[in-house]
């Protein structure tokens, strides 16, 4: 569980930390081959046999076998005694233990890092005094201030240039708080970057892309280990607070993804069953989003469309449940003070109009250029990371950024706070009582409306210095977040696009609004907005402004719009997002069909296998399937006449990930296949524990083994680990169904078959009929597969494909 | 497009219409055997080869992999010209325009059809004198009655007895309407049920057990057809309308699928190919729950959870894009003059406190029991009506139901009502203006509180009277919906059940409202409910009882949570909920695994292959496998050494649905699979058209002929009709991986192959090494499959399996 590579992605390299595997299987060959009705001829199970290498993939077939053998035992088993009944019922509840743990240890964090995030952005510019643990606005609360603006400025709450020298106003308090402010901000970075360099190198980043491949097979030891998820927590808190261009809820789903796995680890159902874990883990990011955004439905959405890899039906019930539960134990923490379980809270109290579909289509298209721009321009600068000098001082790179985002966001007002409060404030509508600047229009002396309908009125003089502000604060976000995501700290994605589309939004959202009221006249406001009426709300041109930019960058489509219908808590305003989503997705679809996950995947070199690549060229398992005509010959074990000293020699030799087994090297008739790190521990185990087998002990994959005489050294009988059921398909199958094999049923090799004509080996236009090898093992990018052949002639290896790049 | 067949399940057999196939398919080898670089030998294609018959399942892979083709040869082609181009963005944005047809179709069929069952109901009771087409709301909507009971007897509308007797009160007024509301639905029952029988015997029953069937790829020829959708949104009207225990849900699905199939034939990518038209159909079933309940969300999540079989996450966003329009366009329609999208709206004001989950827990338990009950009894008299003379007599069974319904129902005004009315009432509040006899509370002089925040208070003899018959209703209810869901009329299942649940929740939450007001010094109610309080929601109750009930009967789990909180349209009730709909779940499962639907797919013999199946017994594909040991020697076609007549005669004899293709009955290679269709259309269509084809010509699967003599007769070749990619597995495959196999890639059929030892066929003891087919064809029940043995011995022919029963 302890922490191994030091860096974001593993093809980084390097560091320390113990290797100590996460989890160890033993199975018995029932569980290994398939085939359980076959006798086993070793006394006691090898340890490790069965379980994965780090950075390899796991097989989801074998992994589901596996259950179902355990489910079977279980259950055959309850029917013997009482205790027994008991044990298989805590086994068929331990799923919604599991579930409730990690709602509500999610919950709990979640809560946690809202209000540590509070009270330490306030930090950078001031001090409760009634008690220095306290927000600003949690520090405001009991005063006896009436007018929101009032309370903002209440006596308890001072900045640090007011503790220090006892002016609030004036040019130095400005420059003294505009000192600690950028102060602050590199102290609480730097100690960030520091904690995640020294102990938790895995707890940088968003984590998205690293848990899509997790739950697609991969394996990454230690990326959701304890000592990740509380050094991601601590750093995550920090890097919010420090102001940089970030968000919380990307890595919120990394914290509760660890969450599962901690839990995972109580429970052997889940802990040895690496396709089980996977279904907890979805559940898991689930509950991470729904605590990140307060959305639980768009939480189990998200999972689905986005994260997750195998989401069978039981999981979307527990996944909903985790989300359910997480959702209300934020809530019951209340860290924004207000008993709303969402994030950004918002009521609209006008209806929207068919004509402003225009300017909402145009922030969709807003949004897909600049998911487009911000993937192009973030992945040219992380592969600079990568390949250039800068990668080796990422401590001096966050210092360098935070520095520049606090010395820039200082002096803007919608800079300075808080991107989620930034957000926040432009989602709002502006009511009667709002003191913000961007509700500073001139009011009528003669209005009486009530409160929550208020006609559109002329921008004050507030409004225009906001504008102003606001283009300055939108050029800012876009360029620093580039620069922001990828470096080595925690860092969402979610808030900042979120805030580059409300921005923009809002600024459309006046302009529109202000056309109509000075322009109600024109044709296209006429039939809609009369002079009196409340008809363009700017808050929700925010709102769909950051949809459409969020949408632009991760391709999110259902679960988008069902996190944001639940931010607004009515079907109402769910067209107008849609469609600024849909036409956002089709922009930046346009220009490259990657989302920011899946550009971070490839970037990082992750294997991945993405159902939606499409083939565009015809390919045939034939055209693609190893080995080619001029390979060198093939690696195979044979049945019967293999040695233990022939089996290491060929472990050695090649780097295969496993290895054929076949009758004899004339006949070549396949008989199952057997994996690398199996062999080489079995035969480890055997030399050290069995006695008498040495080097030049014959290795059985058969049945019974045949009498040997007794001079002859004791034989190593190993057909427990062979697997009897490859998987195998005609060299005749196109390649999408090859892949899709692979993505439906998770495998980690298939063999090719060439059968049906007399064999013609050694012919030089005609390949001969025989068994390939055609293996997609995307975690061992440079390694290679081989292939045997099948009938009479022999075929040579070849390599092994990674991400089917054909 | 027609319909052909009279009953609702096919296994009733019988029955005229046209047997024009709706979908024909002409297929190049290319896309046939998914090996397109080879030469085609025959000059044009077979008609029809490629297609399914009738009551067959289709081959997903085979579907997917030519749409895969297809679009790649749009695609290369786009690049040629302008023209092209456009044609291939048009193709791309068919799917769009296809979802937006059926929401605009199935949004305007679902609000005609709510208009014309409001009318109708109420044309049971009276008429609107002002103008007849106007139901009893619409009648007095404009009348200037202004309390809420007084508007209900505004002049306008008069009862049958007061327009034709001029006296609405006393007994002969009173016997002379319940004799016009009694022939009234019989008329109306009778209407059903005839147009159902001589116009569209598909459109009866719920429609969801039959397209759950199709959307897993099983073909029932004008289920979907616009006959279906005419007939079946008339005599929905007619049944729901004539007072049955039946709701409009379920057949609205139907409804929505037939628009769906409908469109697809605008659309060559969609009409085509059966893979890409089931996405669609998924679709519209998101659409029609979508209508059904203004729950557009919920619906998506029902077509994923519920009735979908292969759900991609295109399908999902496009899903939701049609549920999403079909709601609004319902909205625009505005049947229940309220603005409202949801069927059911509501609106409470008081939180839940959590000793109130002990309540909710109970009517969790009472929905899976009532769940457990309906399933059974329901079924075994569905058996009956199947097997005895009852089911000869469909007419008079409806007839005889709704005479005994509208009899019982009459009396008691809470089943006299339309059932959605009803539940409505029972789900509603008591505010201070409610004139229903279950809101007649002993109210306090001094209460000056506003409308929405009513304190608990005694029930008034209303109440009570009220509880009663409530109780006389769920008795009739629970009876009569056995015996109503299954007949030959368009009869959903949703409303019924949630009509049980929600008058069992009323019940319970006004006796826990009047204990909690009577006695709130007992300890349970001390902490939450002081007098003067507003404590209890008895419509909360009454909604969580609905769940639980529909929970009991479809286990339905995520969708139904989600459908319900879409109706309350908050987060706060979502946990008593959940807490009812996973105790009716778990307490309904403990009974039988089976909802509803898939008790009716069993009992109609629909083939479905359900992934919830779980084997308790090990088994590998060679424990079921055939040929067994004793069976008939194989059928099998060589590639070069059949005659037509030997193939004629094959077909003949044998009615397994395909036959592997080997390189000769000596080495049995096996080179391919040909499906029996195929062939049988590719010889009948070689002999009428082609020259020289006689009964002794040779059949060719080759890529090139031998040179023949001239004297020989012409040769028939026939690889284009050939799948080179059969699926094969080993002997030693568990069945589990079989089914998930078949399960996710769809297959129909498999071949088993036996390797890796010397050749022992004749032993008696081994089997001897051979490829072995294995298929899985669910939709031919009663004919068998065949085996080809690979290697040196043959296997004998053996049965095909359906259902997978071990």
């Amino acid at each position: 569980m302890e922490v191994s590579y030091p860096a974001c992605s593993p093809s980084e390299g390097g560091g320390g930390g113990s290797d100590e595997p996460t989890i160890r299987l033993l199975v018995s060959s029932t569980e290994m081959n398939g085939a359980g009705n076959l006798m086993d001829f070793l006394d006691e199970p090898f340890p490790d046999v069965g379980t994965y290498e780090d950075f390899h993939t796991i097989d989801w077939l074998r992994e589901k076998s596996r259950d179902t053998d355990r489910h079977r035992k279980i259950t055959s088993k309850s029917k013997e005694s009482m205790w027994e009944l008991i044990k298989s019922l805590l086994d068929a509840w331990s799923g919604w233990v599991v579930m409730l743990l990690i709602g509500l240890l999610s919950g709990t964090l979640a809560g946690v890092i809202d209000l540590a995030v509070d009270w330490m952005t306030d930090l950078k510019e001031g001090v409760c005094l009634s008690a220095f643990w306290y927000s600003h606005e949690q520090c405001c609360w009991t005063s006896n201030e009436t007018t929101f603006d009032d309370r903002d400025k209440c006596p308890q709450w001072q900045t640090w240039a007011e503790l220090m020298t006892g002016h609030a106003e004036g040019g130095g308090a400005y420059v003294l708080n505009y000192f600690l402010y950028v102060l602050w901000a590199l102290l609480f970075s730097f100690l960030a970057v520091s904690l995640v360099r020294v102990f938790a190198p895995y707890a940088c980043g968003s984590g998205i892309p690293e848990i899509k491949t997790i739950l697609s097979g991969f394996i990454i030891r230690g990326y959701l280990g304890k000592w990740t998820l509380l050094i991601k927590t601590v750093t995550l808190v920090l890097a919010v607070s420090s102001g940089l261009s970030l968000g919380k809820e990307g890595p919120l789903v990394h914290v509760a993804c660890c969450c599962g796995n901690l839990f995972c680890s109580l429970f052997s159902k889940y802990s040895k069953n690496e396709g089980k874990r996977r279904e907890v883990l979805s559940a898991a990011a689930a509950a991470g989003v729904s605590v990140a955004f307060g959305a639980p439905i768009g939480g189990v959405l998200f999972s689905l469309e986005e994260v997750s890899y195998y989401f069978p039906l039981k999981t979307l019930w527990r996944s909903f449940f985790a989300a359910l539960v997480a959702a209300f134990t934020l809530r019951a923490i209340n860290p924004f003070g207000n008993s709303r379980l969402v994030l950004f809270y918002v009521e609209y109290h006008t209806p929207w109009y068919m004509a402003e579909l225009v300017p909402f289509i145009l922030l969709g298209v807003f949004g897909g250029l600049w998911g487009t721009l911000f993937i192009r321009a973030n992945i040219a600068w992380c592969r600079r990371r990568k390949t250039t000098q800068l990668g080796k001082y990422p401590v001096l790179e966050v210092i360098a950024v935070t520095a520049i985002t606090a010395v820039l966001a200082f002096p803007n007002p919608y800079t300075r706070r808080s991107t989620s409060e930034l957000i926040s404030e432009l989602f709002n509508d502006c009511g009667a009582l709002e003191s913000s600047q961007l509700c500073d229009y001139v009011n009528n002396p003669n209005m009486s409306r009530p409160v929550d309908d208020i006609p559109d009125r002329p921008a004050g003089p507030g409004v225009y210095n906001a504008l102003w502000q606001l283009a300055l604060a939108l050029v800012f976000k876009i360029v620093i977040t580039i620069f922001t995501f990828g470096m080595k700290i925690p860092s969402g994605l979610f808030i900042p696009s979120m805030a580059v589309g409300a921005i923009a939004g809002r600024i459309v959202g006046i302009a529109v609004e202000q056309m109509a009221y000075h322009h109600h006249d024109w044709i296209i406001f006429k039939n809609w907005c009369r002079p009196g009426a409340d008809c363009v709300t700017p808050g929700l041109y925010a709102m769909v402004g950051a949809a459409a930019c969020l949408g632009g960058v991760t391709r999110m489509t259902v679960s988008l719009v069902v996190i944001m219908f639940e931010l607004t808590g009515g079907l109402e305003y769910i067209v107008p997002l849609m469609a600024a989503a849909v036409t956002s997705k089709w922009v930046a679809d346009a220009f490259g069909k990657e989302g920011i996950y899946e550009s971070h995947i490839q970037l990082n070199g992750y294997p991945y296998l993405d159902v939606r690549d499409e083939f565009t060229h015809r390919t045939l398992a034939t055209d693609v399937m190893r080995p080619r005509r001029n390979d060198p010959p093939l690696a195979v074990l044979t049945q019967d006449s293999t040695t233990v000293e022939d089996a290491e020699a060929l472990i050695k030799d090649t780097d295969y990930s496993g290895f054929p087994v076949v009758v004899s090297r004339e006949s070549e008739r396949l008989i199952g296949f057997v994996q690398r790190r199996d062999l080489t521990l079995a035969i480890k185990t055997a030399r050290q524990k069995q006695d008498g087998v040495v080097s030049s002990s014959m290795v059985y994959f058969t049945e019974d083994a045949q009498q040997l005489p007794a001079s002859d050294p004791q034989p190593l009988k190993l057909r427990r680990i062979l697997n009897l059921s490859p998987f195998t398909v005609t060299d005749h199958t196109p390649m999408e169904t090859v892949v899709d094999i692979f993505r439906k049923l998770g495998l980690r090799q298939c063999l090719v078959t060439r059968k049906g004509r007399p064999a013609t080996h050694g012919s030089d236009d005609e390949p001969g009929p025989g068994v390939h090898h055609v293996q997609l093992d995307p975690s061992r990018v440079h390694s290679t597969s081989q292939t045997v052949s099948k009938g009479t002639g022999s075929r040579p290896a070849g390599s092994l494909w990674t991400r089917m790049k054909l």
